[in-house]
């Protein structure tokens, strides 16, 4: 099977979560995104998924997957069938719900990563909110980010199979994105996360291991890896991180 | 089984979503938020489950729901759970994969709500961000709000068994959480909805048809029904309701 991932071109977002974990099993996938035709047709056949009147199944947004007949949207729902299939996560009925209630708390570690820039909601620049972010933001520092970091340490130690991974003692689709998450949060915060990050070992050691496993290392230095950048979901703006 | 219900008392909040569940299956549950002993008590019970060091899969909030030996959190992943169990989602992985992408979607519906009154996230109270809330509620009602509500009217036209229920031909658990959903925006914002009803009147028939189920419609009824207040998800805030 050949997935399509299809998702808005120049920015990792969302859909890079799914791509992570579409790399590390090794799957074929074609990107919508990286169209040899160029941007302004990636973007327009993603309108023309989301806009067909006559699809039994519409996605509200990107990334959606193809996966055979089976057209599949909001990233933790995509990752909980990849998990399934690339063997990217446990069998058992406890395991998978395990992963993905995981995987559903970093959906909302991403939703308000999201809004330390865009607290107004995404209908408006970031330009045009920029006090407002700036309130948000430095909440977010202090009272979001160690909870969240505090909570990810504590799974890794409370993980009965031990510290290396979330789930159990193997690889699944939520360490992926804990990576992404650190790797963003480093690109976005450096300031902030330096000052983090030695009390949460477990989160960053964990980080390093995703990082050197050979697919990802592979694809974080190939060109299919966009660079993070002031569209996606993890931006750098220096006035925000104190 | 004898599923117990991890939520705050005194508000509706996220652990509606599951209470309706339940409530539609006729499940036998045993609500915390509601222990005999008072509301205190019901607390240190609360935390008790989300602080305990020794437990293998901890969670980072309520609701959480124990199943027999398992402790289930997210509420999209609760209710993923008693869809499989109470007959409440199709069986085949298309069918169940689709029933949570709905779920969500109103998930990301919810947590826009929540900013509503809380754009500079959860840790301030709203009385502390108003001139924000005020911002960020205009732009909600304006754009989200309409998207939000033509996405789920055109899930219904476009839905291959008709147009009286989400997915295929029979209630599932987003059809319930749409209900709340509806139930809260007229709560919060009955102006806003006033206004907009009339131009989805799918939806709208979709809310009164799952109101008069009769244990709906019972529990609605009942006192186990919390009223609506302005400690929960959906509020009503009359300077915000424009």
């Amino acid at each position: 099977m050949i997935y399509q991932l299809y998702y808005w071109p120049g920015i990792q977002g969302r859909g890079e979560f799914v791509r992570l974990a579409l790399e590390e099993a090794g799957a074929e996938y074609l990107d919508v995104a990286k169209d040899p035709s160029g941007e302004e047709q990636a973007v327009r056949k993603l309108q023309a998924l989301l806009n067909n009147p006559k699809i039994p199944r519409p996605a509200f947004a990107v990334p959606a997957l193809k996966a055979g007949e089976l057209v599949i949207a909001q990233t933790a729902n995509i990752l909980m069938y990849l998990g399934a299939h690339l063997d990217l996560a446990p069998q058992d009925e406890a395991g998978r719900l395990w992963t993905q209630q995981l995987q559903l708390t970093i959906a909302d570690w991403i939703a308000e990563i999201h809004d330390t820039h865009h607290p107004l909601g995404p209908t408006e620049y970031y330009e045009d909110q920029k006090a407002e972010a700036g309130k948000r933001t430095g909440l977010f520092l202090k009272h979001r980010l160690p909870k969240y970091l505090g909570y990810f340490e504590r799974v890794l130690k409370q993980n009965p199979a031990g510290d290396k991974f979330l789930v159990g003692g193997a690889l699944t689709y939520p360490d992926l994105s804990l990576f992404q998450i650190i790797e963003g949060l480093r690109y976005a915060f450096p300031h902030a996360m330096a000052g983090s990050e030695a009390k949460h070992p477990g989160v960053m050691a964990l980080h390093g291991r995703v990082s050197r496993r050979p697919r990802i290392a592979a694809y974080l230095a190939s060109e299919r890896r966009i660079p993070f950048n002031e569209d996606g979901l993890f931006r750098h703006y220096p006035p925000l991180d104190i």
